[in-house]
C-alpha cells in the first residue's frame, strides 16, 4: 500500500494555523487579536473515494472529529473498524469538527487516505485532498503544528533584584516549561534585550504566574527571561527552542571582513521566521503580512528552494471571500499577493498550486477591481490604507505607486489566466493602466514619475520610480532617466526602512551598481553585528547608541530584534553577485551572470530549478558548475551554455 | 442605567447555534452533519462605544473569549476591572473566540452594553450590536441556548424483555438524565412509537451506554424510552421537557366534533418544533429547511405573532457568502427565503431587520441571478435540487413552478429595495419574466400552466398551478381558468404531501371553497387524532394501518411524528375561517372577512399588528371586536370600518 497520510479539504490547514497564529499576539499582558478579517476553517467537509479491496478485511476512519462513513448504502460510525468485503466499493465520509477543521486518516491493508481522495465543503464541487507530509501516522493530530523542538542551556542565569536572569546567548523562540512552587508568585519577562527583561513596565511580553498555571508558557520570542518575585529563586526554568528542520540549499563563503557573518545573521533571522507561515518578525505581533511575505518568498527561494511555506503562506493570506478589505487592510499588499502567485508559479512551475487557490485568487482580483476609481485607478476606499513604505511620500488623489503594482498584478493575472487556461482579459486592462500611468504620472521636466497629479506638488520618491524599474514599466531612454533622477541620485528623501531597502539594492543591482549595494550591506549590516545582534533588527540607525536602538512605534522595546525583511543580502548575493537568475519556468532554463562587485573572492552555492549552481570567484576568474541542465553563462556580452555538472572557468572582465 | 446586555455581532449568535444544531443529527448510532455548507461565526470582533462617565469608577468587561480593551491608547485586560476617571471616553473592545462566538457584557454604574454599541467585524463598517433578551446578567452565556426545562413523568414504566420501557404519553423533546450503576451496560431506545422503542435496530436513535457516559443526554424527541441490557432495571432515567416559553397570541373554540383537538394538537406540534428556529420535525434530521421555515413564518404570525423565532430562523438561513450552493441545496428555497424576508418586513414592518439582513439577502439574490440561463429562467445547475414537491411533476428544462417563485423573488427584492431606499432594477426584471412565462408556460388549449415546454408533454400538476394563484400571477378569466382547470378538476394527479397540501387549502379558500378545506382538515387531522397521534406527523395515509403509519424513506420509523408543516390548520383557520388578514405594512391596516364555512360556531382571537381581534361565529351572526384601530369588516360586499375596542355583530349572508 501506498504511504497514508491525514487528509483534509485543500486550505484548511493552513486556515485554522493561521487563525491560531493571528489570535496569539499578546501585549502587556493583554490578548491582541489582529485587526482584519481572519477566515476560520469550515465546520464541515465530504470525502469520497471508490476503491476495491482484493479481499475481505477491514479498515477504520480516524478522526478527531464526528461523523459517519457511508458505505454505499449503509451508514457505519469513525473510529470502530469497518468490515468490507472484496469488491469494489464507494466509500464517503462526513465529518465535522466543531473546534478545529474536519480531517481523516486510514491506514490499512484494503484501504488508505492520501491525495487520491477528493474532498468537498458540501458545495457539490469534488477536489484533490490536501495534506501534510508531517502527518501520516493515526496518532498524528493536524491541528497541532509540527514543530520540532530542542531544549536551550542559558550562557549565564544571574542574579537580579528578587530574581534571576536567564540569558540564552542569542535570539530564540520557543515555549518556556517551568515549575512553579506552590508558595511562589512571580512574573516572567521576555526580553529581546536585557534592558527588556529587567523592564517589566514597558517589556512587550510579560505574565504573572502561579503554580496553577499551565507549566508549559506558549511560544515567544526571547535572548533573555527575567523571574522575579516570591519564591522566584525556587522557580524551575526550560526553555525549548520551536523550529522547523528546513535545510538551507544556498550558502557563501567568502574572506570579506564580516560578510560571512551577514550572511550567517541574515539566515538566522530567516529561519526564526520560518513558522507556520512566513512572519515579518517573532516578537511583536507575529502576524503574517503580505508586504513581508513577498520579500520572504524570493529570499526563500533562493535560501530553501522549498515552496511549502511559501504556498502556505499565500493560502493563509488568501484567506477566503468574500474579501470585505484589502489584504492586511493594505491596497499595495492584496496587488502583492496577487503577484506573488504569479511569481510562485514562476519559480516553481507548480501548477497544482494555482488550481488550488485560483478561485481566490480571482475572487481577491475582483475585489481590487471594485474599489478602482473611474480611471481605472487604485485610490483609497473606506477601510483601506494606501502603505507603500513609512517614507513621506504625496498621497493626495491616486497614488503613482499604487498604480504600478496594480499595473503588475493585472499582468500576473493575465500570466496566470494562460497557464489556468482561461481568456485573458487582463492584459488589456494592464496596458489601459500603463499608457494612463505614462500619460498622469510622468513628469517630463523631472525625467521621473511624481506620487500624485493631484496636489500639484509633482512630488518624486525613490520608491515609486523604483518599482517602476523593477516592474519594467519604463525602458530604454526613459528606464535611464529614472535611474538618473530618482535612483542615484542623493537629491531626493533617503528611504529609511529596511524593509524598502531591499527594494532600493535590488533596482541600484539591476542598474549595475552591485557594489553600492554591497557597501550598504557592510555599513548596515556590519553595523548591526557590531552592536552586538543576535539577528537581523527591525530597524537600524547608526547614530542611535544603546538602548535607543530598542525602540520604535513610541515604545521603548517596540522595535523587533528579529525582522525576516533583513534578511535581504542572501537574495542580492544569490541573485546578483552570484548572478543566478531563472529564465524559465521552474527554473528548468536559467542564466549565470555574476557580478563580484567590490568581492575579491567568494564561493556560493545557489539552487535553482531541480539542481544547484556552484559559483566560485577569485578575481579575476569565475568558476561555474552547474547539476542540472539549461543554464547559460553570461559575462555581460557573451552567453556560454552550461553542460550540467561541467565546471567552466570564465575571467570576468569588468572585475 | 440601562438594562445590561450580552453584545455580539449581529448575526452570530444564530450563526453559531445554527452550526451546532446542523452537526447534532445522529442516525443508526452515527453522528450524521448536515449535507449543505453550514456557515460559521467570525473569530473576532470590534466592540466601541464612547460613554460619558459622571464621576471616577470602574467596569469590567465580562467575556468568555479572550481580548483587549482599548481605553483611549491605554491597553487594558478583559475579565479584571478596569478603573476610569470622570468624563468622556473612547472605548474599543478587541475579541477573539476559538470555540464559539466573540461577546460581552458590561453591568456598571458607569457603563452598560445593549445595542447602542457598534460592532464591527474588522471591514471598517459599524453596525449596531446585537443581543437577545434572555442574557442580561454576567453569568449568561450566549453559547448556551436559553431554553427552559420542565421535569417529565412517565404515563407508564412497564418491564419489557431484558429491561424498562418508559410512556410519556405523548410526544416530548428533551435531555435525559441517566444514572447507570457501575455493572451496568445498556442500550437507550428512542421511540416516537412504542413500535420504535422496542426495535433497536430499526429505530433512528439508539445508544449504548455505561456508567462512564455523560449522565445528561442530549436533547431528543420521543415519547417512549426503551432501557435494556444488563443491569437495566438498576437504571434511573429523568426525562425534561425542553422548550421555548413562548406565548399562543392565536385560540380557537368550536363545538364542531374534534376540532378543537386538532387546534390543539396543531399548536402542540408547532411549539415542539419551535426551538432556536423552526424546525421541519423534531426527531430526524433537525435541520432547518427554507420550504418548510417558509410555511412555518405563516403560522407562526398568527400562533405567536412574535418576530423572534422568524428572525433567527432568516438570519441563520441566510447564513453567510459567499453563497456556492442553493438554500438547503434547493432552488425554490432560495426564492422562498427571499420572499419570506419581504413577507416577515410586509407583517411586521421591522425595516431594522431588513437592514441587518440585507447584505446577505442581495448576496443570495445575486447568486439566483448568477445561475439562471440566457433567457432569465431558473435552471437546474450543478448541484441544484428542483424540489417543488416530492409528486411527479415534469422538471424536463426550465421548470414552470421555479420561474412563478423567481417572479415573486424578483418582486420581493422590489419591495424590498423599495423600504431600504435603493433603486429598483428588480421589478423590470419581474416583468421580464412574467411575459415569459405566459408566452412559454400558459397552455391556452388546457387552460392552465404546463409544467416544462421543453419535454412536450404539456404536463399540467396542481403545484404550479396553486402558486399562480398564491402569488396573483394570474387575474380574471385567467385565474378562473386555472381555478376550474387546476385547482378543482380531479382530473390531475392528487398532492400526495401535507407540505404542498397547505398550499392547496390556501388555495381552495382564496378560491372560496373554505368548506372543501374544512372537510379536508376533519378527514386528514381527524384521521390521525383517531390513530392515536399526540403531534401531527409527517404524512399520513388513512389506507395505512398499525406500524405502516410509522415507515418513510426506506426506513420502518424513518417518519417524523412531530412536523410543523403539520400545523397549516392555524393557519387556515385565522386567515379564512375568522378571515383576519392584515392589509398595511405590519397590520396597521387589516380586513375581517369571516368564512364561516360549514362551521355553525366558533370563537376565536387572532392576532394582528400590536393587536388581537376576537371573532365569535353562532350562524347566521358574526361578532368581532379588533382590540386596536385600522380595521375594517368585510362581507363580500360592503366594507365598515372596525374601532379599537368596540363589539360589531354582523349577518353572514353566505353561511
Amino acid at each position: 500500500m501506498k504511504q497514508a497520510k491525514w487528509i483534509w479539504y485543500p486550505g484548511e490547514f493552513e486556515c485554522f494555523h493561521h487563525m491560531l497564529l493571528s489570535m496569539r499576539r499578546q501585549e502587556k499582558g493583554c490578548d491582541y487579536p489582529c485587526v482584519w478579517p481572519v477566515a476560520r476553517p469550515e465546520v464541515s467537509a465530504r470525502f469520497q473515494k471508490t476503491f476495491t479491496a482484493e479481499r475481505d478485511g477491514s479498515f477504520t476512519v480516524v478522526t478527531h472529529g464526528k461523523g459517519m462513513v457511508r458505505l454505499g448504502n449503509a451508514l457505519r460510525r469513525v473510529n470502530e473498524p469497518i468490515a468490507v468485503k472484496a469488491g469494489t466499493h464507494e466509500l464517503v465520509v462526513e465529518l465535522f469538527d466543531l473546534q478545529t477543521f474536519p480531517s481523516l486518516f486510514i491506514d490499512s491493508g484494503i484501504l488508505t487516505t492520501d491525495e487520491s481522495w477528493t474532498a468537498e465543503r458540501y458545495d457539490a464541487k469534488q477536489v484533490s485532498a490536501a495534506c501534510e507530509p508531517a502527518f501520516c501516522s493515526a496518532s498524528d493530530d493536524p491541528s497541532v503544528f509540527p514543530f520540532r523542538y530542542r531544549e536551550l542551556t542559558p550562557v549565564s542565569v544571574e542574579p537580579i533584584e528578587n530574581g534571576v536572569l536567564y540569558d540564552f546567548g542569542q535570539e530564540q523562540f520557543g515555549p518556556v516549561d517551568i515549575t512553579i512552587p506552590a508558595y511562589a508568585s512571580i512574573t516572567l519577562v521576555y526580553g529581546e534585550s536585557r534592558e527588556e527583561a529587567l523592564d517589566p513596565d514597558n517589556a512587550i511580553i510579560r505574565e504573572t504566574l502561579s503554580s496553577s498555571d499551565a507549566p508549559t508558557r506558549p511560544g515567544r520570542a526571547f535572548r533573555y527571561i527575567a523571574v522575579s518575585g516570591d519564591g522566584a529563586e525556587d522557580v524551575r526554568l526550560q526553555a525549548r527552542l520551536e523550529y522547523l528542520p528546513i535545510e538551507d540549499k544556498a550558502s557563501f563563503e567568502s574572506d570579506e571582513p564580516g560578510l560571512n557573518d551577514v550572511w550567517a545573521l541574515c539566515a538566522r533571522t530567516f529561519h526564526l521566521n520560518t513558522r507556520e507561515f512566513f512572519l515579518d518578525g517573532i516578537k511583536r505581533d507575529r502576524w503574517v503580512w503580505s508586504g513581508d511575505a513577498y520579500q520572504s518568498f524570493m529570499i526563500s527561494r533562493y535560501l530553501y528552494n522549498d515552496p511549502s511555506v511559501t504556498e502556505r503562506t499565500i493560502t493563509a493570506l488568501l484567506g477566503k471571500p468574500p474579501y470585505r478589505r484589502h489584504v492586511n487592510t493594505i491596497n499595495d499588499y492584496s496587488a502583492y499577493l496577487i503577484i506573488s502567485v504569479w511569481e510562485h508559479y514562476e519559480a516553481t512551475g507548480r501548477l497544482a498550486f494555482v488550481r488550488r487557490v485560483w478561485e481566490n485568487v480571482r475572487a481577491l482580483y475582483d475585489f481590487i477591481l471594485s474599489r478602482l476609481d473611474e480611471n481605472g485607478f487604485a485610490v483609497r476606499r473606506d477601510g483601506d490604507w494606501i502603505f507603500v513604505d513609512w517614507g513621506v511620500l504625496d498621497k493626495e488623489g491616486p497614488v503613482c505607486f499604487e498604480q504600478i503594482v496594480l499595473w503588475q498584478a493585472h499582468r500576473s493575472m493575465a500570466r496566470l489566466c494562460e497557464v489556468m487556461g482561461e481568456d485573458d482579459v487582463y492584459t488589456a486592462r494592464a496596458d489601459a493602466l500603463k499608457e494612463k500611468i505614462l500619460r498622469s504620472f510622468w513628469d517630463e521636466e523631472k525625467g521621473a514619475f511624481i506620487d500624485s497629479f493631484t496636489s500639484g506638488r509633482r512630488f518624486v520618491t525613490r520608491q515609486t520610480n523604483i518599482f517602476a524599474l523593477l516592474y519594467g514599466l519604463v525602458q530604454g531612454e526613459q528606464k535611464r532617466k529614472v535611474i538618473e533622477n530618482a535612483l542615484l541620485t542623493p537629491d531626493l528623501p533617503a528611504i529609511t526602512t529596511p524593509y524598502f531597502k531591499l527594494y532600493e539594492l535590488l533596482a541600484l543591482c539591476e542598474a549595475g551598481e552591485v557594489a553600492a549595494a554591497q557597501d550598504y550591506v557592510a555599513s548596515y549590516w556590519g553595523g548591526m553585528l557590531r552592536e552586538g545582534a543576535t539577528s537581523v533588527w527591525e530597524a537600524y540607525d547608526p547614530t542611535q547608541t544603546g538602548s535607543e536602538h530598542y525602540a520604535m512605534y513610541g515604545s521603548p522595546y517596540g522595535k523587533s530584534l528579529c525582522h525576516a525583511w533583513g534578511s535581504g543580502p542572501i537574495l542580492l548575493l544569490c541573485r546578483y553577485v552570484a548572478g543566478v537568475k531563472p529564465t524559465g519556468v521552474g527554473g528548468k532554463t536559467f542564466r549565470v551572470a555574476p557580478a563580484p562587485g567590490s568581492y575579491r573572492a567568494f564561493s556560493m552555492a545557489v539552487p535553482v530549478g531541480d539542481g544547484n549552481i556552484v559559483v566560485t570567484y577569485d578575481a579575476p576568474t569565475v568558476t561555474v558548475c552547474a547539476s542540472v541542465p539549461g543554464g547559460v553563462f553570461f559575462d555581460g556580452k557573451t552567453e556560454t551554455p552550461l553542460k550540467a555538472g561541467k565546471t567552466y572557468s570564465f575571467t570576468l572582465s569588468g572585475s
